[in-house]
């Protein structure tokens, strides 16, 4: 959603005539852009990927013998992205009838799993349940889960994983109940080209997302604030495997996995470089 | 702040004249209000106990010889209840300077942590700091927690401990980290009747505390909703101990303890029977 709605307003400001002028200019204003995109998410790594891939193919028509800033404009417009699937809500990763019933993390303080899981529960008619975050454990040991299933914004080499903040903690119940934990996520959201999780750089957020409901200040005045967006999962909680598209594997054979998949022609996947 | 506001209600109640007439009466009605309010929180045994303490004293005064029904509503308004610590903030409860900085965590839906625990070590000038309750793992893996504190509704011979739901979770997120965890609780809210955990009745509370904030609808519809108030943290996670006034015990101890300062003039310690 994040780079559906910051492409669609990169693509209104050129529609409107931003830019340029002449093809070089308008390449440096669209990488301008798109950087800035990328930074608000700094975690997505296919959404990096997607803003390369299309700041590069424009370059590319921009270094053509005579290139013109209306034929480097058009190519912007014909872009087509390979799918972008990113956040919490991966269900459309999972293999059909991998899951017959769910539970729902609330996902404080941004309530994705409240509004985006659950939709996505409901729309697959999925019988579902929402908790807070702070009841998984619990609901592990009394409510029958079978298997944790989350997203992913990045796995890395060793199949450490970076999701949103809550994932560790999930995956360390899991582990508590001997509950198998897995990782679903499009094979775009591995970054081989990290090693571990420690490399990935975690966004932290305005601490008036904690502080404050619908602008209204909750928490008493004069305590700190710590937001973290994500966590990084390490990969030996990651029990039960990483789903992608591409199948299930276990974190330690997934670069060996994805390497195989790429050099049979199954595409590129480096990390952003934008 | 509960058992304070329902026992203000009622002395409006009894000065404005309600209850009665005759002092049989007068306890009964006592009595039926002071269980109302203990069902609204079925897991806080020292406030069962206070409630029980007051009505069995005023019924002691309306058995006697010539009562009346004035005599029983001083004796009402003269009663002295047991010092009552509840809820998750039982910093009163800590030995001075245990608490060198604090992590508070948010604690939905109620925010507790947020309003309640973090109005206490602000206070107490303890430098804190407020996360939500998914990054309380990530605390313990970046941020140099070195124990973890809960308060307790509840603590049963065993040392099983029930409070606020998120408990279980942060006591196994402590042992994965092997960070030591402790329960502070006063006396009173030790319960020895009950033999273990799994006695204790939870608290189940409406969905719409997890679907609504502020009254506004933020989860999807459709989705189905468990929202227990507390959970039961097994005392083989209780690996600090379990604070009290009258010292620090391992929750084995726990029984045998409080036994002996019972014994030796500490005072009752029953469960609640009203």
């Amino acid at each position: 959603a994040i780079a559906l709605v910051g492409c669609l307003s990169l693509a209104v400001e050129l529609q409107a005539g931003a830019g340029g002028p002449g093809p070089a200019a308008l390449v440096a204003f669209v990488r301008d852009k798109l950087s800035f995109l990328v930074t608000a998410r700094p975690t997505a790594v296919n959404m990096a990927r997607a803003a390369r891939d299309l700041a590069d193919t424009a370059a590319r028509e921009a270094e053509r013998e005579g290139a013109t800033e209306e034929a480097v404009r058009e190519r912007y417009e014909d872009f087509e992205p390979a799918p972008l699937t990113t956040g919490p809500p991966c269900l459309s990763t999972l293999p059909r009838g991998f899951l017959v019933g769910g539970v729902s993390t609330g996902t404080r303080p941004y309530n994705q799993g409240a509004r985006l899981t659950a939709f996505e529960l409901v729309y697959e008619q999925i019988p579902a349940t929402l908790i807070a975050d702070s009841m998984a454990a619990a609901a592990m040991a009394h409510r029958g889960v079978s298997a944790v299933v989350v997203g992913a914004d990045r796995v890395v080499a060793n199949g450490d994983t970076a999701n949103k903040v809550g994932t560790y903690q999930l995956a360390i119940a899991a582990k508590h109940h001997g509950i198998p934990f897995y990782v679903a996520a499009p094979s775009s959201s591995c970054d081989l080209r990290l090693q571990t999780g420690q490399e990935i750089v975690i966004e932290e957020r305005p601490g008036q997302e904690l502080t404050d409901v619908n602008g209204i200040r909750i928490a008493a005045p004069g305590i700190g604030v710590w937001n973290p967006a994500f966590d990084v999962t390490p990969h030996d909680l990651i029990t039960g495997g990483i789903i992608t598209e591409l199948g299930v594997f276990a974190p330690k054979e997934l670069q060996a996995a994805l390497t195989t998949t790429i050099s049979s022609g199954g595409g590129t996947l480096g990390g952003p470089q934008l």
